[in-house]
């Protein structure tokens, strides 16, 4: 690589653009907005983070050869979404803000570096998405596009020339394209680890979602009573079984999806700070992640120490923070990854979950390296592991900093108002 | 203050002792035998710390004249405990391992403080507690008093002694004392921010708690089906209304127990390391923790910064920790104490919080405070606060550095790879 | 405040601009240049952080009249400048990188916030500074004069059409306004808490500075062989005395300045990192800084407790990172404040400093608050502050936790290991 | 490993022991006092963690036979030092409280794990170390030797049975074994990373050492006035090259201890805490770490970015808290660990270094990772990576947190304030 390569090819006249494509109103008046502004090729790029059917992506492709692409590719990034970003997501407990499971900020930038890959692959000379100017999938998508691609131009006319869906919409249909008026009051994102829901509601904060706006998950009241139990199977940290049957981590969060919407499980609302400074809140359906990362949490109690679990909780919302603000290519991350990864050699084991009409309890937990285990079956009762003179010196000692400095306190106090007193005692015998 | 002062008062013949009396076995035992061993007047000294009925208080009073001491005193420190903890375990949301509204850690503390002052009042020269040396509540309480109290002997007979409950059963029963057999698998801890519950499946990490071992809480499906929603205000991070209506911190929470207790709100199991290194189970229900901090949190959420969230949640971890781990004395807990006050500043509102069968749902809330109102009352929508061209601008600039390192990164390999490969042909040249 | 408030005023057309100004090349073509564009009143605001001589304030005033200001401001900035952040820094021992006193980022924030309460002093409708878009000050400059003048047009035509220094030295010269050449090779930039210097050798990273490039310090090696022997006295960690004089810590650090330079102290080059993402290397010349953050941390080991020190040193270098990034207006810069004032409550006493031909040596301190002398005091030698079997049960217990982290190891491994064993044996048998 | 491995052999009878041998006067009495005492063969064992010459290692040896061991075991630690812990603390600039580079706490850790080693080669049943019960020392060698020979009795008769040096003179030489008088008033320990002091003046915190008392330094200004200068070249964060000859790290420190100690390089005074709480002041002399702990922190500003180097000053202080504080085998040390060898993929490079007369400069450094290297070479001028227009929307949305929370303050502050005025008017309605 020279300085050369970093200059861009084309930048005002591309001839070949990769679209991040999704079939949606905005991306289908790219495709053709493109081509028509540049006279370019436009090769459509759709990556499936876990969201879409299979009719879906038919019916995207369809869309894109309707709309003039020469190309459309359609990328399964799920096991990508998992190795990269969920699985460390679970090493890490991570929740934003203890609630958000933090689906979308893992999918956009596994979905920008697909596009990278393909704008790559087939020798484009620019590369475009659809984002507008309010959130932050452009800061995802710019920074991941803009460090894959050094040499290729970013085109992103919606936010650039301040396209209102409005705006597309009639231009699209001055050109005989059929656009569907908007149908529901919500926008919905799906994804591998949850859906998110936008809309309405959670533009008022006072305000719950309404029983029909959600998407994945049955009313809790609604579903059955008698709940369910499931045993779920760690190794180092990746969830690797269901009810003792090994599943692969995509496949098994998917059952996780399905069984735990099936209870009600995995919904909430976030209140959360966009990269832009702005606070947006988002309603989302979680249950696999609900259900794993509660269940990893409760065995990691039995297998980290208390400092890896002081340290690692911290760490662990710093690589959410930076996830979620479009820091993925910083080398920090792959600097936490290695502290994440390292810290789950011994996450390994079983934990019992039930479900039941929205609750989710982690009934009980098991590892082969447990340390209450090895205290317990190494020692019987706890305390024999010292005598009770030992514990008393511990105590003590233990104490010894908060004591001396107590009396530091005392004793600087007392030296100090003696010294006033004198200088007072000074003034009061020279006046 | 002088050095004199740390001098212990009668170390080893003690004629006037400090009791922490709960009127159970351990402290019943200890009257007992302090009176017998050193002849020495006992003052019982009872902290209510939330826990303890009238009826219980006064049983408790009874049982120490009964025993022999020659005053009883019993303080009310519900009050502090909210001051001086529970206020702080809100403002930084502080849950232990994400789950654990650590109740007892701070309890003892004020126990402990209140017994110290007690022993300081009454001019005794010695101070007991009748914690085993098993546990956390030896550190604490060992820690409190010999800080706050230097020039006291302090005994811990059960602890140094190694006295098991069968030991000193049969020595009371000896001396024609009544003890009552052991009833329950249980050991019950009960304070205002929660009950603790340990015993039998508690010590299998892999078992559930049985329904009948809950102490508080209905059985979250026999809970009324219509739930119950309620309006909870906050000022400046403490809880001060209930729907509308002021109340007392503190009988807001006995209300909120009372209120989450009835709808199954608030139970939970905890692994957690002790002071001495071991993993202890503990099963609790703290319903009125569960819902102030949820609401708490939420409420946060509108009205912080991004960084006083960041900053906060690991300060607060850090807080929990030392609070946890009998370092309430060392300074570092009232600098802390500083960054939670001046957070909570701006973190006043109301938070719609609704009970049903054991689900706990934050609705909404909102602030005179909130970003997110600042922002939509002035702005309108929120993409007038830039344009399209500003926000390409911060999502090109924001990428910066990623952007650098990669670049660096390659050249980096690529030079290295280069004087790799020049050493390599010069070796071949000379061979 | 209502919303209408937040609207601009005159955005197109502003009559009345303040100017920050330091009479250099770039603000005095501003100030003709917005004079001459919008016929607008100007306002030139000088504020001083401490950068300034008597003879170099009048001339600048005199610049100001001369090109045509219609009022010239000159605010002495240096006590807000210790007060609001030279303080904390203090507090905080805050060097970036371990290095950089962080000179110019406290003093933006301090001559922003000045021009600022100036612009709404005079009913400017518009407020303009002079940096260019390379660096870090743009961001100081713009957030902080859009937080608190949101309804003032923000000009910073110097960044927004990109002028090059040349191109505005040939416009003034054009308008016949005499503009020195450029005569020396290095920018200085010099205030209360240290001066930097940037140009040629620093913008390659192998080169160190030449000798004569340095501003106030004597080089080293010329300095007075038998060098300086210093006594500092803090207050609650605030400099509060020299050799047992009391002083203002304004007065003080500039005596320090001046002392320390004499005897080559404080000088450094870093390499730091700028908020836009890019790196920038700068030498820089802070004595009193040098001085007073070495005195006041060794004074602390004295006097604060391990866990203080251990939060101070996280939370000082986040605070020192959000000054640097203009974060100086996040609510969460209180809270850390609140932090770091909190913890200076013992940090009193004095210290002895030796400065020789660049070497400062903190030779010793003492405080009434010591906790070293507390313990020596009041126990005589340490030992006694607990028995030998008391170390040994303490040294015990504190091991529980690595002991059994190591006891799992092994059993988790030889039970996964049986396991395996058992399987590859049933395989073996099945085939 | 089964629960009966960690049973204790012959705990009250131990036959063969281990001993921890320096040959001074503890650990001489203790090889006397454990042979009489038990009547067992006593195997001795000193670890070289850099601090012994050869004629040293050869005295102890022959002391070892005087005093009766059945054998005496010589390891040489150095490259395990460098390896395990040196490595790390370089990684992570670790200087305690930002000035006490470490050096005790890892050599220890390294002796402990070697003695350990060889009392389970030896078959031992016992293991024993001279260490009293004031300090750091008993904590790390119990520690390490409790967990990693859990069924070995641990002898602590100094500490346990409170011998003073006195007494053990008094012992040895009622047993006809030569015992010199104590002819220094300092206590002096060398090792691969520096040179401990204590004594005398350390127990004051107002005094200095005298300049007799240090032991590898020159006095700076009695060290040649011409200096010297070297470049050491780092990869991936290990010294590898002095002047651009390859060294073993090993040999390259004790080559810089050497050259710098000639410089007058590397004194310091250091107050830290002790794990058990009071605080201990130490002089020490290690102009290795200084030097190359000051060139791989400036060597690592231009590679790592500014989220690697935050994140890495915390868990790099962490890291050393916990080191010092016998906490190697948590496993949050390897966690901790894998973050630090993650962190320095692209620290390669080299490092110009000035030294003269106790002045320690980095002149200057240069890396094919450099990322100030990869925005110049690529992008020339600094500002061409981006437009004046787009800094400016940078600038404007950075500051839109800070900006929308003093919207908020303002807003809320007059809401509440509107609202206290409605209520005051209705009281005075009411009235």
């Amino acid at each position: 690589m020279t300085a050369d390569d970093t200059k861009l090819k084309n930048p005002d006249n591309p001839k070949r653009i990769v679209l991040a494509f999704s079939g949606g109103l905005d991306t289908s008046f790219l495709l053709l907005y493109l081509r028509e502004r540049y006279g370019a090729e436009v090769i459509t790029a759709t990556v499936d983070a876990g969201g879409f059917s299979k009719e879906a992506l038919e019916a995207i492709a369809a869309r894109a050869a309707e709309l003039g692409a020469v190309e459309h590719r359609c990328v399964d990034a799920r096991q990508t979404v998992f190795d990269d970003h969920v699985r460390y997501l679970i090493f890490g407990n991570v929740r934003r803000g203890q609630v958000y499971p933090l689906c979308v900020g893992a999918e956009r930038v596994a979905q920008a570096r697909a596009v990278a890959a393909i704008a790559q692959e087939v020798g484009a000379d620019a590369v475009a998405h659809g984002s507008t100017g309010a959130g932050n999938d452009q800061v995802r998508f710019d920074g991941i596009l803009r460090a894959l691609c050094p040499d290729l131009t970013l085109l992103t006319p919606i936010r650039d020339e301040g396209w209102s869906r409005q705006a597309s919409t009639a231009w699209l249909r001055e050109r005989g394209v059929a656009v569907a008026d908007k149908t529901t009051d919500y926008s919905v994102n799906e994804g591998l680890w949850g859906v998110t829901i936008g809309g309405k509601e959670t533009h008022d904060s006072w305000q719950g979602l309404p029983e029909a706006a959600w998407a994945w998950t049955t009313t809790p009241s609604e579903a059955p009573a008698e709940g369910k139990a499931l045993v779920i199977g760690f190794e180092s940290g990746v969830p690797t079984t269901l009810d003792g049957v090994a599943m692969e981590p995509v496949a098994l969060i998917a059952a996780l999806n399905q069984l735990g919407g099936a209870h009600g499980i995995g919904r909430g609302v976030h209140v959360g700070d966009t990269i832009l400074g702005i606070k947006g809140r988002v309603a989302f359906e979680a249950p696999a992640a609900a259900i794993l990362l509660d269940a990893h949490r409760e065995l990691e109690k039995l297998v980290l120490s208390r400092w890896q679990q002081h340290t690692k909780e911290h760490l662990a919302s710093t690589y959410g923070m930076l996830l979620h603000e479009a820091a993925y290519l910083d080398p920090v991350m792959r600097d936490l990854e290695a502290f994440l990864e390292s810290s789950q050699q011994a996450v390994s084991g079983e934990v019992r979950v039930h479900l039941c009409q929205g609750r989710l309890t982690i009934v009980g937990a098991r590892s082969p390296y447990s340390m209450m285990s090895a205290a317990a079956g190494t020692y019987g009762e706890a305390n024999t592991l010292w005598t009770g003179a030992e514990a008393r010196g511990f105590a003590a000692i233990t104490g010894t900093q908060a004591r001396l400095a107590r009396l530091a306190k005392l004793q600087g106090d007392a030296a100090l108002a003696e010294k006033a007193g004198e200088k007072s005692a000074l003034k009061a015998v020279a006046s």
